[in-house]
């Protein structure tokens, strides 16, 4: 099979299953008895175990980080473009672990999942669960691999704050911690914005309070408008004009309300109705909870140099420059309070034009340093 | 009365209603036959008819710019601050016309008002309007009014659109243009929020298809949730970080999703409910579309100093530093053109942390250059 994959593709690659039956505490205070992470490999683990590298995803990600599922797939996995043979997570050097995150909709224990207890599906009865939450699931599967100490936890996003909580969770597992498009905690207007896609969600008449899959409904209308809005956040101001500007869909003015008349309106659309055929809306309400609910600094007064204090990972800070939903600056107050703490850190600002979404395209600049990094980790 | 009023308010005043009956074309190459605007007024005209200034409101606002409707109202028109004796806008040397747009849901015909036609109600069979049918529908309010040439044309926002608007379709009937956190189109992001909030409305089962006023429906989901998105657009990140930050509406998490767990909730979730109660969901369909639809140097392929190029306005062109809706870059725009075109332009920029609202709130800066404007134009 492999002539048909690019020399840097992982390839074909299949997901795996990992059960678990020792019961989970989580932030909330309900335990999970038992769950189930979907994960994928890439890479081998060498005898030493000293060349894994954890893969943590954003809000919409999945397990499937790179290659491909079918000889048939258009696409391959959602981060392609940084892992795989030569990449910057280069899979000939690292064994690359990618989980969906607990809660998820991708195979991993969520709320479209049955309950075992009552046969029915979670639904809304699933737990809100954290990133931390999500830190010490990941840490069971690396118990489970065999794996005692990641040479690199990485994210970006909602990624990124995993790869940061595991270095204050589990600081001597985790050497290097590259935290990309990140900030130590949302602001007012980062919440609101997840607020008004909950809201769209939580309002539909499809919801039925979170028990739709039992009802044979689904939510669309309020996944449509909670993406669409969240689309508009992920792209920079810059990028999207230049990627529509005003140009209209068709040569002239339907003066209506249901045309499609710019192309940016068609974009999100369809944006909007494509993920709300394939994400579950429970998963996305528990996702943005969990971008809200990060603050590890809280447990310090909001001291983030002393949240910081117990964490011996190296850290590697990247941000891009028109990425106004993490925007630099925050994540400079995170290299601010490492420095502050003496760790040893350090930082990237990419000018890019994409928004936040930067951080999963290939950037030349960003794939270069990003690989410069990855290839100095002593195994 | 008086004695209950603060000295620099209008006091009590009294919407007023006019009825026009020469059928009004649209851009759309629709026909209003007939059609009522409702409008206020301030101070006295002259006997020259010199001293008309004439506000045109943004996307929500309406007639009711200045002063008290009842005695026991608790807050006084939308632009009080800058309406009134010794105010800016100085009631005691202009005679000010507050009209509601055409297509409104305050007293002005539009999609609430009942066709005279069918003897239904408008809803969706109301055509929709643009910035310039309002300019032409205030121009006959002008007519009616006496007023040949107005001393000033002001606006904020999509009323700063139509201020600009009047000095290329009617050269001759303004004196000075002032026009205040304007664009002079929307970019791609603008048009993207708005589309939002359009399907918010669209796609809410009580819309009806724009008839829920016959169904005896209110797409209240859709308007809260319209009400939500432009809400976090009219503030900036930092005065919503000031005002909310991460506190919390009660002291403890509550894992779930449909408690109001931030104070930024909370406020979003009022604006939200409170819109809803009050505003016509075809209206604001129809007003988001005439921001959209804004775009005076389309005519001349995008050249907007062409486009100015009739103008014969004198021009005051004022921004706020934290504006990301309609940033002091896009009235650099304006004002660049203005220049080419060889027209009188002043322009300020005013540091203020409040983000779009600005235009709103009495910021002493920004009051003080307002009012040395206002007060350097002849009768």
């Amino acid at each position: 099979m492999s002539s048909v994959y690019p020399a840097d593709s992982v390839g074909l690659v299949s997901p795996k299953v990992a059960h678990f039956t020792q019961p989970l505490r989580l932030a909330c205070g309900r335990t999970l008895d038992q769950y189930e992470l979907t994960y994928e490999t890439y890479g081998e683990l060498n005898a030493t175990a000293s060349n894994a590298v954890l893969i943590c995803h954003a809000l919409s990600g999945t397990h499937h980080a790179a290659g491909y599922h079918h000889a048939d797939d258009r696409k391959p996995g959602w981060w392609d473009s940084c892992i795989g043979p030569g990449k910057p997570i280069d899979t000939n050097k690292f064994f690359v672990v990618s989980p969906n995150n607990l809660g998820g909709c991708h195979g991993s224990t969520g709320p479209s999942s049955r309950n075992p207890k009552t046969d029915r599906i979670y639904g809304a009865d699933f737990p809100v669960v954290t990133v931390e939450d999500w830190v010490h699931s990941q840490a069971r599967l690396a118990d489970l691999l065999g794996i005692e100490q990641w040479a690199a936890v990485v994210g970006g996003s909602l990624g990124g704050m995993q790869a940061l909580q595991w270095t204050i969770s589990y600081p001597d597992r985790v050497r290097h911690c590259i935290s990309i498009a990140v900030a130590p905690r949302l602001s007012a207007q980062n919440i609101a914005f997840n607020e008004v896609a909950r809201q769209a969600i939580l309002t539909d008449p499809d919801f039925y309070a979170g028990h739709f899959v039992e009802e044979g409904k689904i939510p669309k209308r309020g996944l449509m408008l909670a993406r669409m809005v969240g689309h508009i956040t992920y792209l920079s101001d810059d990028s999207m004009g230049e990627k529509f500007g005003r140009e209209l869909k068709t040569d002239r003015l339907n003066y209506d309300f249901h045309s499609v008349e710019f192309q940016v309106e068609s974009y999100l659309r369809y944006q909007g109705e494509q993920f709300s055929n394939s994400f579950d809306a429970n998963t996305y309400l528990l996702m943005t909870k969990a971008l809200d609910y990060f603050d590890p600094a809280a447990e310090h007064a909001g001291d983030l140099t002393a949240t910081f204090a117990c964490a011996k990972a190296n850290f590697y800070i990247i941000s891009f420059t028109t990425d106004w939903r993490f925007s630099p600056a925050r994540s400079k107050e995170i290299v601010d309070a490492l420095m502050d703490a003496k760790k040893n850190v350090s930082y990237l600002e990419i000018d890019a034009p994409q928004g936040h979404d930067a951080f999963l395209i290939p950037i030349p600049r960003y794939l270069q340093a990003f690989s410069g990094y990855m290839n100095r980790i002593s195994l």
